[in-house]
This record gives C-alpha cells, sequence and structure tokens, in this order.
C-alpha cells in the first residue's frame, strides 16, 4: 500500500489520489450485449437455451427452478448455515420494515388537500451472479425489501447451476420464480420478458462487465426496465486514529480487498504509527487469506493517508465519498454529524463491515464510485415510487384560482387558465 | 381526437394503442452536444460566452446576473404577479415540508443499532428553459424543496435575457447564484464546473432535446453530475364517467395540448355520451385558445377510449401509467386505492391539473413515458440522500458473530470472517 502525506500533496495531486479509475465497457462488451438483446428479442426462450448451453455449458431441460430442486436443495444445507441466514433475515426484516414511509397528508390551504401515497413497484427482477462463490446474502438484500414493499411479482435470475445456499434463502424470502439464467441474456429476458421469463419493471443485483452493460442497455431503453443503480469496483475507507487496534483495522481492509483485484481499499488516519503497525498487521493476515492473489492485486492500488487532524481525516472522506466508511476512533459516533457521501458507516471498533455485509440489517447494495454524494443507499423506497395526490373542495378552489389565473398567464398558457376559469364561471 | 372502443380491440391493438412514440436524439444531436462539452470542457468561460453569442444572440459582460439586476426585475414585476407567486411558495413549502424523513434509528437486536441518516445533496444545479413564456413556475419547483432538504449550494442557470419572473422567483426561493448561460453548454458547465460556474453533484430542470442529451452524458460520466430524471413530452390521462362536466375535462386535455404538439392527451370514458360531448366542448374551447395550433398537432395524435367500466378504464389508466391523472368521477377519493402508475392524480371536478402545475403544493416536476411504473414524483428525497449506519457493542457483536462467520465461509470470504473472528478473540 501506497502511504500518503495529505498535507505535502499538491491540489492537484490530492485530487488525482482520490480519483477512480475510469471504467467504461469497452465497445466489444457493448457490441456483444447488443447482439445478445437481439437473440433474445428475436428468439426468446430458445435463445435463453442456447444461451445457456455456450456460455454456461449446462444443457437445460427447463429455465424454471422445480420446486423439488428447491426442496432438495434445503435439505442438503446444513441447519447451521440454515440458522444463520434466518438469523441475517430476522435483522434486515426489522430495519427494512422500519423504513417503511410515513402518511403525507395535509391541508396545504383549507380546502387544498395534497397527499404524498406510496406503491410498491409491481413487478422486479433479481440478479445474482454465479461462480464459485454463492452469494446468497444478496438474496436476503434485494427479496426481502421487495416483499416488505409488497411488490406483486419478484423473480430471480441466476446461472446454472445456481447454488444450493440461492436456492434455498430466495425460497425462504418469498421469491415467487426462479429462472436458471444468467448473464446478459437473462437481464434482456427480464427487461422485455420471453415465453417462460416474466418481464419485469426493475431490475436489482450485482454482476459481471456483461450484467452490467445489458443493465445499462435495458435502463436507456423506453420499453426495457429500470435498474436498481449504476455499478462500479466495491469501496472501503477506514477511518482510525491511534487507538484503533491495528489488527481490526488490517481485518477490515483485507475484507474489501478479497472482493476483486479492482476493490478500492483506503486508510486515512491522523496517526503515522497506527498506518505502519496497520501496513505490518496487513501483511501478517494476508499471508494466511485463500484470496491472497486477490487482495494483494487490490492492495497494490490502495492508499493509506495520513492527515493532520482527524477533522482532515474526515474532509478527505466527505471528498472520496466511498460506499463503505468504517470509523475505528475514540468515540466514533461523535464524528457521525460531520460524516457525508458515504453508502454505509460502520461506527466503533466492533463493527466490522462483515457485520453489515452480512446480518446486522442495513443494506450492503450501496453506491460505489463517488455516487454516494448524490445516491441513497438501497432501501424500502427503491422497491416503491411514490405518487402525489391532491383534491381541492369547491371552496379551496375559489380561494387558489386567482393565483393560478395569474401564473398560468404570466407563463402564456391561456388553456391551462381556461381550466381554472370555466370552473369558476360554474361555481358563480 | 381518435375514439377506441377497447372491447373491439385485440391484444396487439391495445398495446399499440397505449405505446408511446419512441423518442431519441438523434446522431446529429448527440454529436452537437459531444462538440460542446469539448468546447466547454477545454474553454471554460470563454466557450460559454461565445456559445450564448452564437445561439441566444447575446454578448454578455458577465456570466453572473447581477444584484443590481434581479433588484431592477423585481421592482418591474406587478405586486399581484408577486402575491400569487408568494401564494403557491407557501403551498409548495408546506408540502414539501411535510415530506421530511421520519427517523429511522432501531436495535435490530440487542445491541445492534441500525439507522437510515438523511442528509442534502451538496451541490445541486436548476435549469430553467429560456423562451417567450417564462417557466418561473418550475423554479419554485425545484428551488423549494433543494433549500428544504438543506442542499448548500443552489445554483441556477437560464439562457440570456432572463424573464423578470424567474430571477424575481429564484431570488425569493434562495438561489444563491444565476447564471444566463442555456441550452447544451449551461448543463456541461454545471456538471463540470468552469472558472466561473460552480460545479454541482445533481442537475435538475427540463430543457429542449439538446438540454435533454447533455443531461444524459453528463450523467453517463464519472466525474460528471447526476440529474433529476429521464425525459419525455408531458402527459395527460383524464379518467372520467357520465357524471363528469364536458366542459371541465375538455379543458383538462387542452391544458395538456397546448404544453407541446408532442404532448400525449387521452380520455378514458365508460360514458360514450360524455366522450361525445367533451369532443364538442373541446371544438368550442380550442377555438379561443392562442396556442391554437399547438393544441391541435397535439390532439391528432390523441385518443379516447370507451372502456365497457370504470374498473376497465382504471386498468387502461394502470397500463398506460401516465404523468398526471385526472379523475372527474362520482366520488373519485374512492377510486384512488386502486389507482397506480401516475405521477400526480387530481381527484375530483374541482382539481383540474393547473392548480398541480401552480399552487396547490405538489411538485409538477414528474416522470413522463411510462416511468411513472418505477420513478417517484420529484420530491425532497430527490434533494437528499440516505445513508445507513451501524454500532455494535461488543456484546452485540459477540452475538451476532457466529452468524456472520458462518455466512462469511459459506460465500468464501475467509477475510469477512476473520474480521470478525480478530475481534472475538480479543473480547475473550
Ligand atoms: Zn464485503
Ligand atoms: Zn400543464
Amino acid at each position: 500500500m501506497q502511504t500518503l502525506i495529505w498535507k505535502n500533496l499538491t491540489e492537484q495531486q490530492r485530487k488525482a489520489a482520490l480519483t477512480r479509475p475510469v471504467i467504461s465497457a469497452s465497445l466489444n462488451i457493448q457490441q456483444a450485449v447488443e447482439a445478445i438483446r437481439e437473440d433474445v428479442l428475436t428468439n426468446g426462450d430458445d435463445a435463453l437455451l442456447a444461451l445457456s448451453e455456450k456460455f454456461d455449458k449446462v444443457k437445460l431441460d427447463s429455465l424454471v427452478v422445480s420446486k423439488a430442486q428447491i426442496q432438495a436443495a434445503s435439505e442438503r444445507l446444513s441447519a447451521e448455515l440454515k440458522q444463520a441466514i434466518q438469523n441475517a433475515k430476522r435483522n434486515i426484516t426489522a430495519f427494512h420494515e422500519a423504513q417503511k414511509p410515513q402518511t403525507v397528508d395535509i391541508e396545504t390551504q383549507a380546502g387544498v388537500r395534497c397527499q404524498v401515497v406510496t406503491r410498491p413497484i409491481n413487478r422486479v427482477g433479481l440478479y445474482i451472479p454465479g461462480g464459485s462463490a454463492p452469494l446468497f446474502s444478496t438474496v436476503l438484500m434485494l427479496a426481502i425489501p421487495a416483499n416488505i414493499a409488497g411488490c406483486k411479482k419478484v423473480v430471480l435470475c441466476s446461472p446454472p447451476p445456481i447454488a444450493d445456499e440461492i436456492l434455498y434463502t430466495a425460497n425462504l424470502c418469498g421469491v415467487e420464480t426462479i429462472y436458471q439464467v444468467g448473464g446478459a441474456q437473462a437481464i434482456v429476458a427480464m427487461a422485455y420478458g420471453t415465453q417462460t421469463v416474466a418481464k419485469v419493471d426493475k431490475i436489482f443485483g450485482p454482476g459481471n462487465s456483461f450484467v452490467t452493460e445489458a443493465k445499462r442497455q435495458v435502463s436507456q431503453s423506453v420499453n426495457g426496465a429500470a435498474i436498481d443503480m449504476q455499478a462500479g469496483p466495491s469501496e472501503v475507507l477506514v477511518l482510525a486514529d491511534e487507538n484503533a487496534d491495528p489488527d481490526f483495522v488490517a481485518s477490515d481492509l483485507l475484507s474489501q480487498a478479497e472482493h476483486g483485484a479492482d476493490s478500492q481499499v483506503i486508510l486515512v488516519t491522523p496517526s503515522e504509527t497506527l498506518a505502519k503497525q496497520t501496513a505490518l498487521a496487513i501483511e501478517r493476515q494476508l499471508a494466511l487469506l485463500p484470496r491472497k492473489e486477490t487482495a494483494t492485486k487490490a492492495l497494490e492500488h490502495s492508499r493509506i493517508f495520513i492527515a493532520e487532524s482527524l477533522e482532515q481525516a474526515v474532509e478527505i472522506s466527505n471528498e472520496y465519498a466511498p460506499e463503505h466508511l468504517v470509523v475505528q476512533v475514540e468515540n466514533a459516533r461523535a464524528l457521525l454529524d460531520q460524516l457525508d457521501n458515504a453508502g454505509s458507516i460502520f461506527l466503533g471498533a466492533y463493527s466490522p463491515e462483515s457485520m453489515g455485509d452480512y446480518a446486522s440489517g442495513t443494506n450492503h447494495v450501496l453506491p460505489t464510485y463517488g455516487y454516494t454524494r448524490t445516491t441513497s443507499s438501497l432501501g424500502l423506497a427503491d422497491f416503491s415510487k411514490r405518487m402525489t395526490v391532491q383534491e381541492l373542495t369547491p371552496q379551496g378552489f375559489k380561494a387558489l384560482a386567482p393565483t393560478v389565473e395569474l401564473m398560468a398567464s404570466a407563463e402564456q398558457l391561456e388553456a391551462h387558465k381556461q381550466a381554472v376559469s370555466i370552473r369558476l364561471q360554474k361555481l358563480k
């Protein structure tokens, strides 16, 4: 890890040190995804079956996972893991239940009633990547809020063969249908629908560069589907002072580093001692990790910033705008009001990122890439939409009419004014 | 207006009848905007001044509107209009104040505290189009929630010369700086910043196809800015029964039609009589409108659907997913629970769209183009972002640790497990 002393950097060097690498889908990927899209739009299920054979090397009898398969998966899992998943579900449910929106229903003036009405997005599609590690925790993070929001249709796609943990968790969280199809073709299928795959209104979940590009393409298409958020590599920024335990700090940095070679891992501290001790602790812990190679690559472009003060450390964090912000300073909570632009904040020595990744109750789907400046952590609101409602009594209408007539006239929208005048006449 | 009897349509004809025309920026516009973007990124203020001279035919001394100009504008406006704007401001403020988020702060299990913390987006840019009609009502709709949310920097761009109404309203609503620059160049300037124009985090507001394309481009760029929502032509769907007043219905349809030749105007009713009477009323009222030509064009592609029942009429509306939904049926409120996928709903005979456009209190910036299925009406939330926070006590951590260790292991993320194990050891 590179160590940089913040006060020695020029404005430009500071900016460069906090800049993320530019990531955009290569033209190759764009075109490959476009071809897959055409194929699925034209050939529907047949395309999905053929692409699964090509990319996943699996010849499928059915795109839909059967009840029997789900039952068998559940029976193969250990009771301990199922209990752990249920514990996590309980906490995630509690936190997302608490996000149910308040009622907004007021008279802005006598006889003018205005409301916000929140409704579930009707049909949502969840995508879970395949690969050696089954990301069943993401199933919890997507399916639980979808169900609490009241989405009428919740379906899930994942490349075959789908891990037992994913099948068990999806079923536990009320996913209606599980399709064993992955990649860009799964995204296209959910966005437009096929004979078998249900069309959805919004697609959630992580994926590789093909999946990300497919999500981008369908979200830009009028008949496609909305998506949860723009994706980038995962990130952590640890803010620590001299009271932090270097072993804890190192373990949090490594948790992030093992996610992928492109993970962004940053330590900001006013303590040079802590910085040095953490670097040593990383060496020690790294040696024991199965994903040592991945983590080593991520650490190559990771940085330690030595700040002049805790205040400056906070400024650096707010400027970087990290996905995960781990705060290991004395009285971390006292710092909360100053912290901004973070996806999820982990306060104190016993709140490692792992807790939020799995089971504290917060959602682990978070904006990356600096989008925390403007984008919210995934929550119940993302599975809902807000409509406004207004209802005026004849008296309320009469009182507000002159205001609207004047304003419509000033904007030269005479028909808007007429819609008021014509009603006023009938009220006389 | 074309009248279609719903029950006589095939599934495919129904779908076609509710489909919006595909709108995408031509390659010409894309390339023109890319050129403007390059120019502004390279030449900053000089590019803005040159482009204003080229497109707006105005040679500017300064990009910033002076306090004296704002003062003079205010003095030129009538007291009545200023009072009307203040009335609207009061209602819009009341409704957006009521949207302040509730506190979410719970223990998901003993010693595991989870919170949602809402923070303002720090810097926002508002765009107001120019042209003969000064859209000062949109200034209210953007600047008021920005201020209630607590955005630290609120700036506004509009092409020169800026109408008095816009200057007055922006100043009234606490906009910090008004730049007299418009078009794609204004969007690029706010997204990246120039010597004079402040860089912002998110850009709000309507505009022509160049502005829309510029918003799309900067929102796809990592160093650019977020945007409020994807834009499409404005729409109204009026749901009316035999009790509705055809004059009222006609006036609401015409209000929408005068917005632009591409406006979508739809009437759905179970009453053939009302349909006929409304068509006649439209003829009568249309003749008197200054924007008759625009409205006529919009009406050419507008549709009346005769439904078999009110229930079917509601289904058609939910399927179309209109921006504005005007409900003129007996006991409109009783229908609310069945209405879905609308930006803003206007209940009853005395709640014309004009009221919400200007002064009832609801926001008139709404999703169009069917995006109401997944996107919310503009509100306080769009000027804020939600971060989650978790804090575990050592006891809370200890209780949840085995769950997280098991799950991390099952996902083959050993460093995530280690971050837990290493802390458990210190607690022993
Ligand atoms: Zn993680
Ligand atoms: Zn209007």
